[in-house]
């Protein structure tokens, strides 16, 4: 059976109409990677090793080692990341249904509130401004939160100071609008993680992950290019690395674009 | 301005007209690797260890570190894995296009001659006989090779014997058929590389990787479910992860199908 929406897809890839645009940072050993407080068991920095280069270890060919954090550079979180979505049967890596790894993305622009505010936080007013605009976000599909944080050095990327990491992120009250009222996928984001960096502070702490993956929906950090998608159209593939019980792997995020 | 054919697909997504097929292989300890002659420096197998379990380490959240050779498990050979191919400015996972991460595949069935012969090649004659039923492979698509390798025991899937493996594989003149006659994007298969087993006795040695890589065009080896697919009409997606100056890459491949 022919069915025409993939015919197009792959005449619109050909000619271009159709744009393959790459959310994904570099991924070599200065990925930054999320630091925690001392108490807690710190996630590694990708780390690369030769294996043969075209030499007597291997002589036509070139290969490398690595290793990683699953949470590394561009990366998924999946919901048993979290103690509120740890026993989904379909919450890891291996379980997800692939069908859910593709998916409509609505992109909001707030780069203007971020500068002037590293603490940003995006609210449920704002995404309905947003909507009255753009379109109501469907069901299932990720909102992603163009905060212009890509474009940062790494220090200012990750913006630490004294009482933590000042870098924007959701309000509660936005995470609980976009699970309960709206039924998202998932929401993405430029910064390190799906929460604001001060997000320890809230009530519940880390709402990106607490009521997302609660809710058995999934998280993007580190995105990039977020600035070259349009509010509203494109599709999202998010395929994360088939690990076995993985809490989220590292991931080239792609967008189809028009 | 809108895009009839991404409006379409999220539509058929949603509805399930088009369906997500993943090609992928669970990745683990168990995952198989490649091995090659002792004189040559081998590639490492999976390995993950946790850094937190919703335990002192990490109260509320699980995650893993892991390591792996970039040619691992379902993995994508860039063309900078081979002499031949290592001067193409877009040739490690890092500066491939993205616009050649999603294209069309055609898939040929030869289970039961692969189930027959495990020495089994690929001919030219066989891939045209297949184009007269299926219709000519297209321009920067890609041929996939089902030969049921992915539903075998571990053991029989690497098939070793004292004179080398013995897996099947495309011979060298259907390599050189695929490569200059029909421009083909890549190559993929179901076994643990995508040469033969025995094709370290071929001239050249391991076509599919001197040739195909020469040509910089790209392999796909351990397919999974490769007989979910139709003959033609699917799309490939292959995002390797964005490893600075990777040879390849673990990663998760996923078919749109209708």
């Amino acid at each position: 059976m022919t069915n025409t929406t993939l015919d197009n897809l792959i005449t619109d890839l050909a000619s271009g109409t159709v744009q393959v645009v790459d959310l994904t940072v570099n991924l070599d050993e200065n990925t930054p990677v999320i630091g925690l407080p001392e108490e807690f068991k710190q996630s590694p920095t990708f780390k690369m090793e030769k294996i043969s280069h075209f030499d007597d270890a291997g002589p036509a060919w070139y290969w490398n080692k690595f290793s990683c954090g699953e949470h590394t550079g561009t990366h998924f979180d999946a919901p048993g990341h979290w103690v509120t979505g740890k026993d989904y049967s379909d919450g890891c890596t291996d379980t997800i249904k692939p069908q859910d790894l593709v998916a409509p993305a609505n992109v909001i622009d707030v780069t203007k509130e971020c500068a002037e505010n590293p603490d940003y936080l995006l609210t449920p007013e704002k995404v309905q401004e947003w909507e009255a605009e753009h379109g109501k976000i469907e069901k299932d599909s990720w909102l992603l939160m163009n905060s212009g944080w890509s474009k940062r050095s790494v220090e200012d990327f990750l913006n630490y100071a004294e009482d933590g990491p000042h870098t924007p992120g959701p309000s509660v009250e936005c995470v609980k609008f976009l699970v309960e009222e709206r039924d998202v996928i998932g929401f993405g984001t430029e910064t390190i993680g799906t929460d604001a960096g001060q997000a320890f502070l809230f009530d519940p702490q880390f709402p990106s992950h607490h009521l997302m993956h609660g809710a058995n929906k999934f998280g993007l950090a580190s995105l990039t290019n977020l600035d070259k998608l349009p509010p509203k159209g494109s599709v999202l593939i998010t395929p994360p690395l088939k690990i076995v019980n993985g809490s989220g792997s590292p991931l080239r995020v792609l967008a189809l674009v028009s």
